[in-house]
């Protein structure tokens, strides 16, 4: 299994190429601490890197990255509250001025909740991702009725998007974020990007539609 | 507030540069899904991005980013386990062959933890952030005793190691990831990146400490 | 003006190049006359080519090109039927085995009916577009409906794939195409082609969906 | 009956081949859209390609094909109209500046309104081939006329490049391209090809004769 040897002569090349090339920042950023203006939730999958699809440098984005770039509720319960910790810290610690949630194409965790092929499977077996994907158990049941009633609706697609406008709902629902927008010291932006097609869309306050990014 | 928009130029240039260099790349991921080999549980803090650390392209590691890139422990309670639900993802369904926990120099969870800052903090203060760092509450103890009994000691470092060998121990404590490691199917790996000396330390198996990557 | 002089340059290269390469072919050609098994309904838009995105040797597809590739309904009224004229040809002269209808995305004639922008229009300011698009109108209000219930849905893509639907409808509405299919000596077929994707849908007569085509 | 798998399969080389090779090309032509500056009206016959004949690349013309590339006289009546619309799409909304005819020899369309083989034939057994060959009746009775008084004229060509002529004439008999033909901002151009020898005609406006353009 060669595949952390690889890892290893990436960090060589880093070191040897942008780290010296950076060094003035890597320095800055280790003696001033970081103070990025951006939080952006994004999808574990390897082929969306939200660093690379926005172009940012060291000390940028502040970056949560879990199964379809979800964001639970507002919840006081017992348990650990991986997001929740991550946006309290980067709200009021770090006082970013953007939430931005990056949806993608072709997202794993939303075709298996489509499909509900992990409904009520057992810890190890899907379990952990049935259960997680639950949070959007409503817009999931709203886009199969949506692609039941019309056979060319891309669910999938449709999902994404959906799960976006539900994670930005679930982050208004966290009082620290709603005093914050209402101050208007603190904005919310859903994303998605096309990794086929390399359309980002934003989701337009104005029409309340996602619409493409023109580029060049 | 510009910072979105730099974004969205950051978009412009990986689209027209980038993502057109590699457009075979992302066609393929596109057309074929994804299929890493490696799962990298990294820091939210941005000035630690694991793609760029290791010089990865796209498609190679699946990544999950939280405040000081903890693991929990197996807990089949109720409640979102979203970095549960990504190492399912990872180890059952793609089929990783590694998993690498990535800590950092001066980071700011770990740091919290050590000054107990927010221990009995109100959500919406640091109580979040508290109660996701009480995860590593007796390495924290002890790491304090260590400082205590010697004023040498480097008690932000010692906890940031201390802290992966605790999430590697709860990688561990997942039962399909005990099976994987017995059949010799997976491996896991712990590593530090010191963001102002440029140094990667990775946890030798053999001498049970962290040693530096010779580079160069 | 001097994009005709373009053609003639086109021409001198197909002459001293394809053209001498496929000469038996060509001599066959105009011996034998033609008779190709396909006949294809492709849009008259330029990025969607059907002889190059099936990339097939001349003598082997007979193309209809016309405004968002429709067919129209069974109509033996008075007025120039051309579509009706080359698929009486393609299916009682040449007899042909399919039929396929070749849809695209971002098609003009498409976008044109779901903004209505020359609904009622004056011939020559799009009266004629608008009225040659009223064909769809029925699968046009079912789209916009679904828009409207759900602004996550890709309206064009559904309407692009709905029309091609409406055209395969429209072709067993000829008694003479009817006859063929219940004899099994025709087949129909419903494609579309994604040009920023490039992602072809095929219309599966089982799952009643449009499935992309596996590639390489 | 296997040939749509060959329609599939010329589509895995296209998606394979050239789409990769034209990558950025397609990838302006999704984003920017089409504004190519001919528009070519040719015949379906499987053998004349008017992309192949004149060589060009995706997004250069917007092409009409139908039986005999004919042009139907400027009519408002009801019915689609498919030639009309595509002629005011290309003209009115793309704005291209030439109209190309292309005819060729051997066409199935113009030998069947020479043969009379379908007049009064019912629909579905050439009824609607024969009235849409009507169009061309002065030219065929002409031709004929012609044909009678000179056994050595080749009647076949003569209508061909007749309708040629017609189309060119029913196009000027559209109000918006007779005042675009009046301002210079639209031009026609009559072309012909010949399938066993290779040679292409065009309509010299001067000597008012089709013309063979030289080749290298």
């Amino acid at each position: 299994m060669p595949s952390f040897a690889t890892l290893l002569d990436g960090f060589r090349r880093f070191r040897s190429g942008e780290y010296q090339d950076q060094r003035r920042r890597f320095d800055a950023l280790a003696m001033h601490g970081q103070s990025p203006k951006l939080m952006i939730i994004a999808c574990s999958d390897s082929r969306v890197d939200p660093t690379r699809i926005f172009d940012v440098d060291p000390g940028q984005v502040f970056v949560v990255r879990n199964v379809a770039n979800l964001v639970p509720p507002y919840e006081t319960t017992p348990g650990y509250h991986g997001a929740s910790a991550a946006i309290e810290f980067a709200v009021t610690q770090i006082e970013v001025d953007y939430i931005v949630v990056l949806g993608h194409a072709q997202c794993g965790g939303i075709s298996a909740s489509l499909s509900g092929k992990f409904d009520g499977a057992a810890h190890g077996h899907g379990g952990f991702i049935g259960h997680w994907m639950d949070m959007i158990a409503p817009a999931r049941d709203a886009t199969r009725a949506a692609a039941a009633a019309n056979p060319d609706v891309d669910a999938q697609q449709v999902l994404e998007l959906a799960a976006i406008r539900l994670s930005l709902d679930n982050l208004r629902s966290f009082p620290f974020i709603a005093e914050r927008l209402e101050a208007g010291t603190l904005k919310l932006r859903g994303t998605h990007f096309g990794i086929a097609d390399g359309i980002l869309r934003v989701l337009d306050e104005d029409t309340g539609r996602f619409e493409p990014v023109p580029v060049g």
